[in-house]
């Protein structure tokens, strides 16, 4: 296979037993993963940018959380209209975002 | 927040809708997340190394599929058997186990 450069996850509250618990899911935690998964595909970054959804980080009151690595990155209160500025700043441009922050 | 140094990624199948569809479900993602979460507190490095359950990676047939961030590096076929390994040699050690490599 070859591996993603990066690779962004996103809290969906996706517990492992498939149950969800709310937080993130509550706060447009699945519209943020979807806006990623567009964004991805219209700039053709699939085979350098992997998305994947996630159970909780435990940071539920800083939700929807997003993790960029091998960055090591970590993003709070993200939104669907976040989206595009951390695909232009951080994951084209190679600079994170800072007003996102945690 | 303190980041962690290391962050262990267990596919559990969980779609973003809560739906669950399956390979590495069956497969005992499940088990496989639930033994490093006990690995991890045992160990004392809860501070150090997180944890979290994912969705699909794409792989379902090389199930279940664990990923290790920073260091960028893909598990097929983990079972719980294979945790103390993977503890061992890659997080606390350093060296992937390359048996279990994609």
């Amino acid at each position: 296979m070859n591996k993603p450069n990066r690779h962004i996850f996103v809290c969906t509250s996706s517990r492992p037993t498939g149950q969800q618990k709310g937080m993130c899911l509550n706060k447009e935690g699945v519209s943020v993963m979807m806006k990623f998964m567009e964004e991805i595909g219209e700039r053709d970054l699939g085979g350098d940018v992997a998305i994947t959804n996630t159970g909780c980080f435990g940071l539920c009151e800083q939700g929807p959380i997003v993790v960029v690595y091998p960055d090591n990155v970590w993003y709070k209160k993200v939104s669907a209209d976040d989206v595009e500025e951390i695909m232009d700043k951080h994951i084209e441009g190679g600079e994170p975002v800072t007003r996102l922050l945690i």
